[in-house]
């Protein structure tokens, strides 16, 4: 994935963009991560955080666990910027192939569409970690996204 | 998965207890999420976790990320009650099926491993929420671990 | 996968089994595997097929494609058996993890849902070849089917 | 993924063309479905076919399993070419996303690898159907490969 190359497609809904940064916002996972949204375009979408020695594993790197979730979060808001106003998004399945150790200062999650659907999207996204001054992929994920259409992005129940 | 079958594989190392024990107690990001190991038996895992507010998703369910850690770590673990002594584990991919929302007040990833290999395993999980009295699947992971020969388990560079 | 628990899940079409015959019996590629159903019950599949050398890849094992195409189609139709009649079924994705070479004189793939739903439903396989008199597993799919309710599951454009 | 892109990685073994050509050969399963090398580059393998008739499923499109088959193959090559003389390649495991239906005249797989390893490669493939004179993305599949070295490439036993 040679960055996030907007223009590709072309978003349905004018207001995709503080639709999908309000649906972020509600994410506690993501502010007690300590990840922030790097940048958004149709289609796409990166997101950062910086390690933290509370979110790894057993040998002191960034656990997997963590990588994904920031990896899944990133695809899903790729997915749903291209989704129609008054949707739900709505993770079907990922698989994510670890590459390297996720070892690093900080981290991004890079998601794009590959193919979106009324109902289904396919996502990549790769995690890139950066230390000695450059980026390192060290995660791949490809995911199944769902629009859950005429439903509220916000809290169950709500 | 009926339960954790203990007795289906036996474990090549005596004190496969005591060093699966011990490396899930060097992962920080597990006491970060509040985990707990429930069960144990070669070749299977069983982790637990209650809910908490700031470990969700836009809807106020558990982020696919946090069930998809529990079930990693889990079947890592699950594995590595099979490896020799002297070896670490590592996981090269996992696909993750999100089946319902993750609503509950507590979850469990119980882990089994279907096909144990001197180099890679294959895992499968799955993560079920407690509610309502009762235990409902709300995630299945099938996963490959591997198995790095004579590697410490411990802090890199330790 | 202990065998294909049969009654687990109720059928909500009574023509289930009609209907999921039919519908391989239009599946030309599994007249060119020489594969057959072994057995049906609502929410399992299993489908049979020989060794052929003309199926093989460079070691002389089948090759994961075949493998992977018997246990797609035994997932398709063990989710294929539980939808609406007047409904087609469409794989959305599948991950296949080969646990050993696929050396045998025959083979079968086992699948059983996991969790079926209205429009997705998790479904899991597995292939085992039959050699020296007992059966071994060779690969473990899990894999999303679609329902397309209100569509023919015949030809194209028929 | 935007072509195969040659020159991003150097293969170590200067024979490495021939020897995927010959272990391609040597596959009766891609004689028997008409598959041929396109192109072939170090970590990059483009393998293609024709739409026939007894290779489809129910709806009269190219079966999952064979464009899954021509992916992983694809997906095998692009990671052998990268491997050392006196190995073989071996599939751990594949996703694939079935992103739209197989039809087509013909079809190509073009794999590139994500991240090559010594022991494990990451492997991205795309299958694509050519019809009313474009190709259009029909697959999408990530897969581990595993190199294992001193073995022969060639039929067990031989």
């Amino acid at each position: 994935m040679e960055g996030v190359a907007a223009g590709r497609f072309v978003a349905k809904d004018p207001d995709w963009r503080a639709r999908v940064e309000a649906s972020f916002a509600r994410q506690a996972f993501m502010r007690t991560l300590g990840a922030r949204i790097v940048s958004l375009a149709p289609g796409a979408c990166v997101l950062g955080m910086d390690h933290r020695d509370d979110l790894t594993q057993q040998h002191g790197y960034l656990h997997a666990g963590v990588t994904t979730t920031l990896a899944d979060t990133a695809a899903g808001y790729a997915a749903y910027s291209l989704m129609p106003a008054g949707s739900s998004v709505l993770t079907v399945e990922f698989k994510t192939n670890l590459a390297a150790p996720a070892a690093g200062e900080r981290f991004e999650a890079r998601a794009r569409v590959l193919k979106p659907g009324r109902t289904l999207s396919v996502v990549e996204a790769e995690v890139a970690a950066f230390r000695d001054g450059a980026w390192t992929p060290v995660a791949f994920m490809m995911a199944t996204m769902m629009c859950l259409a005429g439903t509220s992005d916000g809290p169950a129940g709500a």
